[in-house]
């Protein structure tokens, strides 16, 4: 029988977790933070890794026609003005204090059922502009010379890069429609309220895919692939409650967009877009090709004359979002004693339930005491055994029951205890977190027995 | 006997390679490209994330105490004042033209023999200024007001990151010195001058592992770091003859350094460094712990006195100078037909004899026909079963020759060919790249045999 359950509802406890352990540290931090950026540490890095490598194995290896990319995040600015995003698509609508010239979101200041028609700055309580479009593109200037010519952008998003190189990727390898093209990396937002931890930040990582397809096949593709993407999340164990659909209504639609569907996370702030599946139409290849004079049209057989712009079906994942999401669906906390040694049964443990290809810590390496030479030493040979072949902990601090405490906490998913008996039949205690079962295991089947259970 | 190899002398072949087999292209190509950055292609970002895999792997699970690190490419601008980036230590120096007001880098347009004491600018012929320092570092806004306040720099190098975060990862892991700290990312330069393809670009990405220890033993471990970092190009397969250090003279060592090491690799253009090697002192952590006051000495026991603060040696590769060195190494052009189908025994054949970690296609499935129904069902059943481990290819077009020679010039390690004789034995032929050989494998041993021959 498990213990009964509860889910946090406050994302506090994830933030402290979440700092406390390794997983996720405000950037600069040492310099008291820096606007909403933030660095994954030990363990946070793991667990972004094994997301990213769980997304790239789907698209490219599960997925026939599926190939990858890595453009780079600096790209030549006419980009931004075929994409539309130089133009008033990409931007906020921000007002200015004429006194202290702070700028805000006109919708943050103003309560839509309040009837004052002359909002005053919130910070200096002076008069305020009249709304203007604020272009979320961040800037830097590329070259010996700082002027307009070497003006360009940190890309707002990673898919441009796939549709400049969609021509040289499907002749070199050789592609036919339809195909997809996948690529994981950084992009820039120069976001006026970023908020909720690492879920609305200015710099942040995607994971894009890019079907390009004939247009009459556009709505086969878009159903397929948003099943494909909804099942990637119940396969790494997202609870299913957690998780929905929202189609976005056609006048709130980006302006590539022909339809859209969210897919949304129920975070303890609420319901947010984790990932988008969208249907961008021609948009982006017919104007690429309109901008940039280059054909970016397909001919399904040479000289048939019946060229077109492939349509394209975009999926398209925020990683830190889906981490984070991912980290909430796990949180747990148990009461009444999880493992034998918490005191109290009305204690609380913290389990953080991850997939097993997900979970950063595959294994713990727990000599029973430290103060036995042959143990620790024998531990420390099963250490070095496994932790070429998996990401491991040693830890050999406090009683058996706050280390098992401490690994539960992480989502470690084997704790493997050295005792006396071990010295003797060369053998090891393997704890699995979810059954919470105990099993002798022989030192030399230990690395089969774990590559066994993860695989 | 195999045949005589030649290894080419210029980088043109390399650069065609990469652009024609769909490993590296201009960026932002169908714009005119831009500013010296480049987007790797299906098979450039599988050799990549296969380099990025063994560093990965050589430095957090072989190595003990190794952690890794994620950290965000915006900082504080705080980071860069205390790390010297701000200050003349990170410039270039320019003159500029008083008529185009272009810039030049003075050491570019005056002869160092010559004797001219007044030179002119290269493009208009105007008056130069005198030489000013340029901050390689390039400037982006964070934040709705673009004014001082939100001023801040793409990071020129990542390890900042692991240095802000030195605190942080020792705390939440619980680390006692010696321990690394290893990180992959992007980084950013405003190189006056890019060049040579992929080897200096504005855009790039490193691969840094920053070691923390007692100033006594900086030597020692320096040494150690550097063994290391050579043993893992060797186990790469780079050439031993390829490769060679420089020790970098006292007077030419940048501003933290005390001591560096180069490794460099002989490029088609010359020897140039691929990874540095550095004692970085104490300059690091006192600078930070000065300028943001937070103590980042290190106490090898609670209150007793001895506190220091570590001593860093770091090993740092270029990704991209890493990639471009195994690129080179694994070129060979093959006279003499190397493959039987090759018309004339004079016709040159390009082999990319890439170390099987590194190669980005393990297997190419090739049915020995394309009209025969049976034969392309049984082939696309094999692509199927080996795709989902392992990234392969499906080619059914040209000859049989032809399409090995395809295989042969990307690398791929195994070509497997179905043939009449599979429909009826349930097997295929799986020539081994290297030692051209053919052996028979039955279809369900395949997955198997393939995965011990890349272990």
């Amino acid at each position: 029988m498990r213990d009964k359950l509860t889910i946090s509802n406050g994302v506090e406890k994830i933030v402290s977790l979440s700092k406390r352990r390794g997983f996720i540290f405000p950037s600069s931090e040492i310099y008291g933070g820096f606007s909403s950026c933030y660095d994954f540490g030990p363990l946070g890095v793991e667990m972004k890794n094994n997301i990213k490598k769980a997304w790239w194995d789907e698209m490219t290896k599960k997925h026939d026609d599926v190939v990858g990319l890595d453009a780079s995040i600096l790209m030549s600015p006419e980009v931004w003005k075929a994409s539309g995003h130089l133009t008033a698509g990409f931007a906020d609508e921000l007002v200015e204090c004429r006194k202290c010239h702070k700028r805000f979101r006109l919708d943050e200041i103003v309560n839509p059922k309040s009837e004052i028609r002359n909002p005053k700055c919130p910070d200096c309580g002076g008069d305020l502009t009249k709304p203007k479009k604020f272009n979320l593109m961040m800037k830097t200037f590329v070259g010996p010379v700082e002027d307009e010519a070497s003006l360009t952008y940190l890309r707002p998003e990673t898919c441009q890069g796939i549709y400049t190189n969609f021509k040289n990727v499907m002749q070199t390898m050789r592609l036919k429609i339809p195909f997809g093209i996948a690529q994981i990396g950084k992009a820039f937002r120069n976001e006026i309220n970023p908020k909720d931890f690492i879920y609305r930040t200015r710099e942040f990582e995607q994971m894009e895919m890019q079907w390009f397809c004939e247009p009459k096949k556009v709505d086969k593709f878009f159903d397929f692939w948003l099943k494909q993407r909804l099942n990637w999340y119940y396969n790494l164990g997202l609870n299913k409650k957690n998780l929905r659909t929202y189609e976005v209504p056609k006048k709130e639609l980006a302006h590539y967009a022909k339809r859209a569907i969210d897919i949304e996370y129920k975070f303890p702030f609420g319901w947010q877009e984790i990932e988008g599946i969208h249907n961008r139409g021609d948009w982006d290849l017919s104007n690429h090709s309109k901008h940039s004079g280059e054909d970016l049209k397909y001919d399904p057989s040479a000289g048939s004359g019946q060229e077109y712009f492939p349509h394209i079906i975009e999926t398209s994942v925020g990683v830190d979002r889906s981490l984070f999401a991912f980290l909430c669906d796990a949180y747990q906390e148990v009461k009444g004693g999880r493992t034998k040694t918490t005191k109290s049964v009305k204690e609380i443990e913290v389990l953080l339930k991850l997939h097993k290809d997900l979970a950063p810590v595959k294994a713990a390496v727990l000599p029973l005491v430290k103060n036995k030479a042959e143990i620790v030493k024998k531990a420390k040979q099963v250490y070095k055994l496994l932790k070429s072949d998996f990401i491991c902990q040693y830890d050999e601090t406090g009683s058996i029951g706050r280390r098992y405490r401490r690994q539960d906490e992480i989502g470690t998913l084997f704790c493997i205890t050295i005792d006396f008996d071990s010295l003797k039949k060369d053998d090891v205690t393997v704890r699995n977190r979810d059954t919470m079962k105990q099993k002798r295991i022989k030192i030399n089947g230990l690395t089969s027995y774990i590559n066994n259970a993860i695989m």
